[in-house]
């Protein structure tokens, strides 16, 4: 997934103001579920995000085009992580390991098989 | 209402990003809203903006204590006009006209009286 | 130019928060001076927001794809107009008259004949 | 450091934002830094996020008056670590180590030893 450096997303200093990385690579995972369920929310499940690790390895600044990378780097019962990657050309600019829990009418629920086979599908195994 | 600029609020040009502004004077609402209600959703009703007319008079930047300063300029029977702005010292940085409309189960609505009483003991005359 | 919704743009009355259509037009303006300059801001010379005059039509949700759509409506010595629309298909979400100041050298400055007519080129007579 | 959750903090789940929660955290790291030096980036000097570990603990909502702590876990030559959290009454919401580098004229660069001891004094032993 490509997108775009734009003022919003810069700060004072000049570069990417450190959080909204962590959009950047929302838009990517959500990208992903909306091609799994047209519906995220009325599909009555959903994934958020229990744990990261990030780390910031150089700086993007206004203009920039940058590109995420995500994949699947374990599946558990009711949660799986996904390392992702923010690049600008062959540059990594920022990666972290997101643990992502299943929610199922408001509780951690156990994700089923088929929603497993498609996540696999859609972050790579 | 004082309010900080942090790197958030700022994008590359070094000053605050003009539509963050809009944040800031939304805060101020929703501080006279909660004082009105304890839970603003919970009650069922809510105001949403129909229209602003905004004035970037000047630029704020990293660091500055803001303050935002709100009055009643209209009351209609259901919607109401504030005038916002957002002050550094005695220089004016922002101006706006906001329109809210009353919204009561999903549906524009007559605004009850006793509200109207509040909104105009909360916003001035 | 058409955007995503995500999860960043929206507000817990499940709609997009009114200030982020701001970001939404930035984004086709600044796709737009990308287009004129490589570099707008090493050019040395930008354009900042100086008024606006906003109309909230509809509300937006998580995952609707917007298209924004720009015409220049006024052209001025120092400075220029927008109409900015926001769609969801064929129905208006939101408009905006947006009034551009040139700078130059962290001053207002003429706009040169070159530059109001690629701007003439660019965002249609 | 007591902070308010607004619309623009909450998405369409009905929560804080995940990526929010570390605007919050740096509010407090900026108040900090604005007590060391009246004017952060004009001493020529500032501290940049190299890396993260975040746990997301509950979800905070609407109106909820946050609390954020920050105490320094680590000093080291160039760099140093803080433990800042973030609670609503005596609930944890949000933990996360965060380790931040010293720049100097654009570059990696020890922290003077009055510096060290002042982060030490606003940041707890």
């Amino acid at each position: 997934m490509k997108l775009r450096v734009y003022y919003e997303d810069t700060d004072s200093l000049g570069m990417v103001y450190h959080a909204n990385y962590l959009k950047f690579i929302e838009r990517a995972r959500s990208e992903a579920f909306f091609a799994l369920a047209k519906s995220p929310e009325g599909a009555n499940f959903y994934f958020v995000v229990r744990s990261m690790n990030l780390k910031f390895a150089r700086s993007a600044k206004l203009g920039d085009l940058l590109e995420t990378r995500s994949r699947l780097i374990e599946m558990r019962s009711a949660s799986f992580s996904l390392a992702q990657e923010i690049f600008l050309g062959e540059t990594l600019i920022f990666s972290a390991i997101v643990e992502l829990a299943h929610i199922k009418n408001g509780k951690p629920a156990a994700i089923a098989p088929e929603t497993k086979e498609r996540l696999s599908a859609v972050f790579g195994e």
